[in-house]
């Protein structure tokens, strides 16, 4: 049969109170065309969130129990509503790394109700890095244009001091050998990449890291340091899909400037695979069947599909 | 007569050895039509250029002589390009100056050549702020978009401690009274814009700045700080057409990711108007009868054109 080539994937149900669930059940039979779905909910909390949706359960909506129940209140931060999606994450983790599922997508949790309840986690990324003691790399794009952070959620200021050449070095050699891609741009961090040392000097070790990245590899995958505000013309990004940004805001705000609804957000180097919507709860919007956009799962979908690909 | 609405506009020529006379003989019909030009080079200059490019002389193209001469070397780093094309943006400066014109509009420079020649400046920018002894505000932008500059050419390590309130809340009030806009989003500094103090604490400062300039305006002219990586997505550009961003790829990357030949470079807060475009020499294909972009130098005589009426 062919069903049995699609496939596993354990999708976490995000905040109830949010619009994940709606988008789950918009988007089922579309994504169940190119992948088996298998939703972290419980069948109660399914049929309350169909309820106040108006939206019948699909006949092929294939569920792992993820315990718990409470009263789903559209748009409220709550307690209960955090811990199950933080639950929902944890059933979904598990499932793939028992090799019952071969990635794993999330939809949007709230900070705030995570912190509500308890979760001493910021978000999806520290709990996968702290159940498998890895590294996790943060990767956001859409099929025109993917951005790795070399670093992430931290203040601005303690960029610089965070490019250091050996980390830099392991960082490309770990992304390389998630995306296998022959072709990386990396950034510089100074504005005009330092002018040859006039505005910095971050570029030298940038410099080394990426010869020594490229010597470990036997090949040359990485190239740069680029310019950072030129990188991402539309002339540059005809020669490069793949970017490594020094810092959040530096890959960020390029790439939600030109493909805010299409992106995913993926966390490599792990041993499982996760793909993400790269969006939040949109709590004033949830239950009230405005228009959701669902370009951003049905692609996070895809990249799941096209990394689980690249894994084999 | 018609003619004398049009306001006069001094052009530097640029870098001889460059793009920058090409492009000024291609459009000279077109900014004609909507100003008076007045270009700094001499009758012996223009018509080794225009011999080079195997173009006539246009009969209405008005002149300053720019004193000086030396042969065309296409694509070549130049003292003596350099130093004409200094010279060249000097005598806008002092027609300007002198009310000669209402605004002067340059052609890209050489920084090599100007430092072969000599010249102790870095760009037409540090030469603008020397001569006025005023602080200018870089803006970069197009019809769609423009992004004002706190900080610029610095290494980035040393943003964070530049971001204090009383320089921003002044810089905000300049930058107001040059383009006379209601409605401006200021960015945080941080990823998040600090994610209420947990990423940095920069964003108390410009929060502080936002009011205070608020309050001496007497009209809530400025918002943020905004999340620095969604503030250019499509939806937060629907709300805004100015950006004050902190830092250099903060604001430009953003910009030259959407809007990179359509740009223009504009210096404010000086008592003359000065616009340029947003790009180089492309020494690669001067005099190569190539197909030059001449959007941004369009753009940035209409930008001036805009400037001139601000200003009435």
């Amino acid at each position: 049969m062919i069903e049995n080539k699609k496939p596993k994937i354990a999708i976490s149900i995000g905040d109830l109170n949010g619009i994940g669930i709606e988008i789950a059940l918009k988007c089922h039979e579309e994504i169940s065309s190119i992948c088996q779905p298998i939703y972290c909910i419980n069948n109660k909390m399914l049929k309350r969130a169909c309820s106040e949706l108006k939206i019948e359960i699909p006949n092929d909506f294939e569920i792992f129990k993820t315990k718990g129940e409470f009263e789903i209140k559209a748009g409220v931060v709550s307690k209960k509503s955090g811990k199950y999606s933080y639950d929902s994450f944890l059933d979904a983790i598990n499932l793939a790394n028992k090799k019952e599922v071969e990635a794993i997508c999330t939809l949007p949790i709230n900070k705030e109700a995570w912190n509500k309840a308890d979760i001493k986690y910021k978000g999806h990324t520290e709990v996968l890095r702290d159940y498998f003691g890895k590294n996790a790399i943060m990767m956001l794009g859409c099929s025109s244009m993917f951005v790795a952070l070399f670093t992430e959620h931290i203040p601005l200021k303690k960029v610089a001091k965070k490019i250091v050449e050996e980390d830099l070095t392991q960082f490309l050699i770990d992304f390389y050998n998630n995306v296998k891609t022959d072709n990386i741009a990396v950034l510089g961090l100074n504005p005009h990449a330092s002018d040859n040392g006039v505005l910095g000097d971050e570029e030298i070790e940038i410099f080394k890291a990426i010869k020594k990245a490229n010597k470990f590899l036997n090949k040359n995958i990485f190239n740069g340091p680029l310019v950072p505000d030129t990188a991402f013309s539309p002339n540059s990004r005809k020669n490069y899909k793949y970017f490594v940004a020094m810092y959040h805001d530096q890959g960020l705000a390029p790439l939600k400037a030109l493909y805010f609804d299409e992106s995913v957000n993926v966390s490599l180097n792990l041993p499982i695979i996760r793909t993400s919507v790269d969006h939040g709860t949109a709590f004033n919007i949830a239950y009230k069947n405005e228009n959701v956009n669902t370009q951003s799962y049905i692609n996070a979908i895809k990249e799941a599909i096209n990394l689980i690909h690249i894994k084999k």
